[in-house]
């Protein structure tokens, strides 16, 4: 084991500042197909294809509310990996896994997990075909995925053009809500308690969506909302470099009734959350009705929400009155 | 964070037994080109070529021994991943990698695993070309590689066949005693302690090795010897349902000083370590002169220690006499 000194701990260092650090020590694979800090990596395998690959670490003691189950943290484990694959249109074909499991865990929790993956993995229509398991403090479940995509078919973080429209593939606030539901015990109706709960403990990736987008090379840019939606928005824009103007926010009707009940904002509710697993994309305006019809074939929804713009700001637009949407978000290591 | 009762624990289950519960609980991918169990995964992509993919990870509590610095552990998480790539003969092309990372952790701490997780991968001249961090008790590094390969050039676990030749890239002992030499100070001289230190802080995978041997289609089996040595025979033999008859212990030179003045058994350190990155293969007699000379091309050895035999027992042969090898190694959970 490692010392460490934790009397100089740099206090707050954050999750962004963390990879920025990491990132700048690295030799940079010359060509890399898809830069850092986009959703997925990527290696290009010849006639014009490329290789996607995905890694993201689950650890119970950050990622995992307490009433979550083994079962659904290692599906959820499977989601949030497949989500990112989703945002960039490429279909996950086999999946490794790599647990970091406490001693204390008995055979009957193993199931839970070993089943809990697999339910994850045939609900996308993919395998996990490899593995590794190891003694940890924390219960960490690291998911890779892997898949192919005709590199034009990708959609990165970094296309969107100013008149572009932007769209999301449901409604937000749901899981913040319902984390705080759990672990607030805050009032709300048992009809809509159900659904928000539901939300956080039996997440959905948009996979479909992602897939049939791709298809239409309507889409520009495009993230999964896993650290809010404020945040996504801003990461496309940085990416990008481009601003936007919202004008119609996606609030979830369950995040209105929650919010007016418990006298909260729902704005902050809808766009500060995080562990959603929406889809954030930008669609050039020609192409918007073939993306809307690509993604209805599939039985999903696409709902613009606003504009791209020039001027490199992320506004909201309520009531003819203009405010910024803030760069915050979920973050590790912070809060 | 999900409730553990320790109470409840079954204790020792193992890590192999664990990953047997995981396994039974997965769905098959129809046509898996390797089957669970063996050095890597893979996905047949067409053209008889294999994506090749591996994830492992490294937990300091377990993996980690005091005096390792975390540049060292870091470059370590790469060429323990390397090392089964190496095995098989595949090249890794890109690798990601998936950080838990204590609170505690300083900027310079970052830093240095940056840069440990750099050399490691340039070492191996390939590249890291994505992933994650996350807030996690322990100091937890995940790799996953990715390569590409001619499906008939992987060298797998099961193709040993009676009268095939036994061999290894070089001898074994030193990572076992330099762990003891770490943890317990126990007598050594100054000139051999270096190196047995060093084969605990600095290893290295034998890729150069595997590679060149994999092109010349001499190998009919092959594992990395992490586990230790018996328990790599034992892997290899259950896996192509045969045995094994070694003659000659490949036992390092400062194995066998450091065992005669500390009073140890030598072939109890020679056989029964882990850490170790040494290749185990099983070669067609006929073929023995061109894998031997492929592996000194790329400035290696290939060192025969035994036989490949029908009846299905590991055994060795000294001074005439026979005992068997048990079947035994490094296991997480257990000890």
């Amino acid at each position: 084991m490692i010392g460490i000194d934790i009397a100089k701990t740099d206090k707050n260092l954050g999750e962004r500042k963390i990879i920025e650090i990491l990132q700048s020590r690295l030799d940079i694979m010359p060509k890399m197909p898809i830069p850092f800090g986009d959703d997925v990596s990527a290696y290009a395998i010849g006639n014009n294809y490329l290789a996607v690959l995905k890694t993201d670490m689950l650890v119970d003691k950050t990622d995992v509310p307490l009433k979550m189950s083994l079962w659904q943290a290692s599906r959820k484990a499977v989601v949030m990996n497949v989500s990112d694959f989703a945002a960039k249109g490429v279909k996950p074909l086999a999946i490794l896994v790599s647990l970091g499991l406490p001693r204390a865990l008995r055979k009957k929790d193993i199931v839970e997990i070993g089943r809990g993956l697999n339910a994850g993995a045939r609900e996308y229509d993919t395998f996990i075909i490899g593995g590794d398991t190891n003694e940890a403090s924390d219960f960490v479940i690291s998911l890779s995925l892997f898949g192919i995509a005709k590199k034009d078919e990708v959609m990165l973080r970094s296309g969107a053009k100013p008149g572009d429209l932007i769209a999301v593939t449901g409604s937000f606030g749901k899981t913040t809500v319902g984390l705080k539901i759990l672990l607030d015990n805050l009032k709300v109706s048992p009809k809509i308690r159900k659904i928000l709960v539901e939300s956080v403990l039996m997440p959905h990736a948009r996979l479909k969506e992602g897939l049939a987008l791709s298809k239409t090379k309507a889409v520009t840019a495009a993230i999964d909302s896993s650290d809010g939606l404020a945040w996504s928005l801003h990461e496309i824009a940085r990416a990008s470099k481009v601003g936007f103007l919202i004008n119609k926010l996606p609030i979830a009707e369950e995040v209105e009734e929650f919010a007016e009940i418990n006298k909260l904002d729902p704005l902050e509710l809808t766009l500060y959350g995080g562990e959603e697993y929406e889809l954030v994309l930008t669609v050039k305006p020609k192409l918007w009705r073939k993306a809307e019809k690509a993604v209805k074939e599939v039985g999903g929804k696409l709902l613009p929400i606003g504009k791209v713009t020039a001027e490199r700001q992320v506004l909201l637009k309520i009531d003819g009155k203009k405010r910024m949407i803030e760069a915050r978000g979920w973050e590790h290591f912070k809060g």
